[in-house]
């Protein structure tokens, strides 16, 4: 609680900073009280109807009424095109909206699909720093950047619920591979017992690796609620199941560092070529090159001027 | 029909080749009668159970009665952690298997999420200079992933049925701004109206851009087939509606270009640096360091010796 006094403006202009861009996360970091790493981070993610938003709320009062500050970032299934969230925070976790101990925060997902994980690992980065805790991160679908998002947690949740039109097959592709927890949500609803069976016989058949528990939940009325928080929590630092986190922490750290040596490359090399790229797409294009040639055309040209830094 | 020479067996075993190793494109190609270029590359994308398979046969039958030669890659849905495809090419459009004309691959997409759309370019690359046109691109599912596979193409089909559980909601985060040309396949079933009207409606919603057609088709009854063969064929080469193919693989000639700079520079830079990024990462991950920090230190140590060859 020692960042009761940095507000939600401050936050909410410091979470901006960084997401556009990523060189601010360090001046961001070194304006809050402690460096990040001790909240638990929680990935759900789920396909659209699921109730993760609501189960998020229910999990996220839960937590308020044990004292902790709750920090959510909320990636919005974004048009690559139009660059356009479909939702927006304002309508989402509308529960958690009235508590002065919670945050929640969208982030679109516009044009980083491969830089989203890192993208959004900053930002609970500086929730983290500025003493929420645990620190959510929902995604939405089951396609691998959403698994790849959620991943990069300590704890990954995944939540469906019966008749979302994905079966157990699809689960498989991934999903099901990426959760610690899987939840079914709505629980009373027609189909979910069958579901819940098919989720734990799926589980049971994987040949390698620690089984997900499987739980129920209504989300709406609270029930199973109580149990997966404490499922939760025995996965996150100190807890009684969290014998894998400080693994999955370093491997993290490993990627972020790699992606941001990878970001700042790029911006070392590109600049000034642009011209020389046009023109060599343009001989691909065209056929009268290919893309190795003209690959191997930039490096060469770059030769001597790049250093890496 | 020049290179009704090369057969099946060699040309997998160039596909496997490329696959494992994109440096081996270029050997691949020169292997090859003529440079890639001529074929029409046809994304087909949409979720699991909209029938694409079917009408990736139904459409391959139709060219194939036309004297064309098919070739078709199919993206499987991967695990990410298991690395195993749920489907394969064996059961995949069993139509087309018998037909000498046609060439069924799949591809895994397994660990190459940002490179996956450029690995498919290369495959189709090999398909192109074999002289099978089209190329036909199936991926499965509604993630950016997908969507930046089909968009790889020259033209972009989308496919969804009624009761598929994806809403036109759904459909708008990117779908259905990738799409082309939209079908509502299984257009038979109860709903099927309801959604192409529904979807009609949010494609007249579109503010800029020019606004994909939408057509009905089942799959399994050859209805509606000939009308989709007439419109993919119409925004292929020399086309009535191929006005903006230049521009399109100009593009794509750019972005292929600048991921085959990075995967070199790339490979140039890592090996060697493993231990310090362990070290580094072991740093960030107890708090001793940041990730800004730990980029900087792996960046000063190669500053002399990456020269981004």
């Amino acid at each position: 609680m020692t960042s009761a006094a940095i507000d939600a403006t401050a936050l909410a202009r410091a979470l901006t900073a960084v997401e556009n861009d990523p060189s601010a996360l360090r001046s961001a970091l070194a304006a809050l009280p402690a460096p990040p790493g001790r909240a638990h981070r929680v990935g759900v993610t789920g396909p659209p109807g699921a109730g993760k938003s609501t189960l998020i709320g229910a999990l996220g009062k839960a937590w308020l009424a044990r004292g902790r500050r709750v920090g959510v970032l909320a990636v919005d299934p974004t048009s690559p095109f139009s660059g356009g969230a479909l939702l927006g925070d304002r309508v989402r976790m509308a529960s958690l909206a009235g508590h002065a101990g919670a945050f929640v925060r969208s982030v679109a997902s516009r044009g980083a699909l491969g830089g989203l994980s890192t993208a959004v690992q900053d930002l609970a980065d500086v929730l983290d720093a500025a003493g929420f805790d645990p620190v959510v991160v929902e995604t939405v679908g089951a396609g691998q950047a959403e698994v790849a998002v959620a991943s990069a947690a300590d704890t990954t949740v995944v939540v469906v619920a019966p008749g979302t039109g994905d079966d157990v097959q699809a689960m498989k592709a991934g999903l099901l591979e990426a959760a610690d927890l899987i939840v079914v949500n709505q629980s009373d609803r027609e189909g979910a017992d069958r579901l819940a069976a098919d989720l734990r016989a799926a589980v049971d058949l994987r040949e390698a690796g620690p089984r997900p528990q499987v739980l129920s939940t209504v989300a709406t009325t609270g029930e199973g609620v109580e149990a997966l928080l404490a499922a939760v929590e025995a996965r996150g630092p100190g807890g009684p199941e969290a014998d894998d986190l400080g693994r999955r922490r370093l491997e993290r750290a490993r990627a972020r560092i790699r992606e941001e040596v990878e970001r700042r490359r790029r911006q070392a090399f590109w600049p000034g070529r642009s011209e020389a790229l046009d023109r060599l797409a343009a001989d691909v294009a065209a056929g009268r090159s290919d893309v190795a040639a003209a690959a191997q055309s930039l490096l060469g040209r770059g030769g001597t001027e790049d250093n890496g830094a």
